[in-house]
């Protein structure tokens, strides 16, 4: 039950993120195609952010599934996770208006950055709070695995941003890539679950 | 389980993107009936839009129905639909907020042919991730055949809706009408299932 | 199943008009309590909307509990009310910042009244959709009774409402009164079914 | 199958309310850091909102887990509830935009005083309508105790915050903390039961 309910809170709040964000994206007050031409920096940061949501709705799904049992600690470290998420819409708006100005994406990598702990450390948790269970141990491993890669990139993408916004953006990117390439193992892992 | 929340995620974001809809309906500053009718676009505009999320609403609801297996696959190809459905707010507002104009109706018809079109690929999608599934396959037969129908009427209304944007807004408002229309085969079917 | 999808996409819808209301109240730009006491209408007219919706949200659930089969009929009846409904964060703001102006109240009763005529419909439906079900006759019957004064209530308050506001007004507030009482009757008869 | 959709009635609310007070936190117009930084009254206003939100869905959540009949009385309790929850992004937004002015400080101080009597009256009418259930009573009279010592340290803190708003800020903050801290006994009853 409670498992339950906090899978619909979390897809609550995520879904309502994936979709205010495009309150951000104002229509052009004229019509022509050329004025919604220039929103291509809003539009390209509404579809990274949105990737990125969908990549981390999939992956708590996965996550929460094998859970057997919810303490409090889980509840928090959950809550502290879709705190960083809800945040993404403000990063999305700020670097999309400006343009992809440098500042702007290395706030975004910061905050995909602390988005990424905030999983890894509710991952901590769950695996504290679940010891024997181990078909979740094979999902924990590997995405703790590719959480530990994303965090390294973006890292390294907040110092590139500041030099090259692209280099940055790319790095934002290359992390998205990486967790959209499905995983078999970690599939068969939650099947056989 | 995991369709439970498939179908739960869908049903949030629609019901998010259906009723965020109402902000961009801005009420007027004066308390004049005849500012209230200058809304008259915006208004229709809504209509039409939270019309057509119904009628994606209630198919996904039949498709997703009848699924007894939720693949990665299933999941990306409903976010993919999901993307493109939350970007209808948008398409709205500039549409009504213009009158009509040519070129926004036209942008709404190229939207509703990528709406139609990221339906059709998770009909696909379904078909191929459920091959023994008789009273599915007859849904999703009707169903791809409607969407066929639709994509070509919505590549015609965009083309339409450069000459003349009435033309373009009734091939528009033609494929929800189709919809409308109570498929009683189709309800038979998912009954039996 | 069928039904839960039904309830929860309803929930979600009437969760989302409920609340996005309170982004048409914007906060004052000066800290003097003088400029929050000027806020008075639209706080009054966001008390009585979602006094409105949470009556709606509340009947909604004893009518839908009670249905054993979901048809496209309802699902359609279903819209129509939701659609409704979601103009309410439309009208209230109107009258809210209007001061409850005459013609604005008035907007406002004639909106009760289309939502109180969806309502309506949709009882009817659900009645010709199982007509066995002597619980659901019963809790049909009192909705109705109730529904029909609604309905003629709200009717007077448009024209009273064009004459004195604070008329219309009151009569919009005594229909919220009517359904607030509770009905014992009607629990009753939920509870046995 | 009333309580599951009482529960999804009021995720949802929590869920939206949670999420759209990200909409008030403004991306500045600028790309400096020094502009970022100006938003830090803002900014610490959500992480305030936030935190208290999330623990009226915990606190929510533990309440109706162990709730057997969901009778009107508690269904309208819990609209009451919901109501001064949703006003909180307001309250947010002025407090965050005003740089936590004495008069704002103190209208917030007011609203969580309200939200916190508000789920007192949800305790006593939960209480009432549950009159054997052990395991309900041990976590109820836990819950009051704490409800009772916020009620009067929030009271406290809208005097304060009218002649110096840091301790009026220090008081919300260290309810927000009494909270946090993990009941083990509390947790300990609901596993019980």
């Amino acid at each position: 039950m409670t498992k339950t309910r906090l899978e619909a809170f979390s897809d609550a709040v995520i879904a309502i993120i994936i979709t205010i964000m495009i309150l951000e994206l104002r229509p052009p007050h004229s019509t022509e195609w050329s004025e919604l031409k220039k929103l291509w920096p809003a539009f390209l940061s509404y579809i990274v952010s949105f990737t990125m949501l969908g990549i981390y709705w999939g992956n708590h799904h996965h996550l929460v599934h094998t859970i057997k049992e919810v303490r409090g600690g889980i509840i928090w470290a959950n809550l502290h996770l879709l705190f960083w998420l809800s945040l993404i819409p403000f990063a999305t708006a700020w670097m999309g208006e400006n343009h992809f100005e440098k500042i702007t994406v290395a706030a975004y990598a910061l905050l995909a950055n602390l988005c990424g702990i905030a999983y890894y450390i509710l991952l901590l948790i769950i695996k504290k709070c679940n010891p024997g269970n181990n078909a979740l141990l094979e999902v924990l491993n590997k995405q703790s695995k590719k959480g530990m890669i994303s965090c390294i990139v973006y890292t390294v993408a907040i110092g590139a941003a500041v030099i090259d916004a692209r280099i940055g953006g790319a790095l934002i990117i290359l992390v998205a890539i990486m967790w959209l390439i499905p995983d078999r193992n970690n599939e068969r892992a939650v099947k056989e679950h």
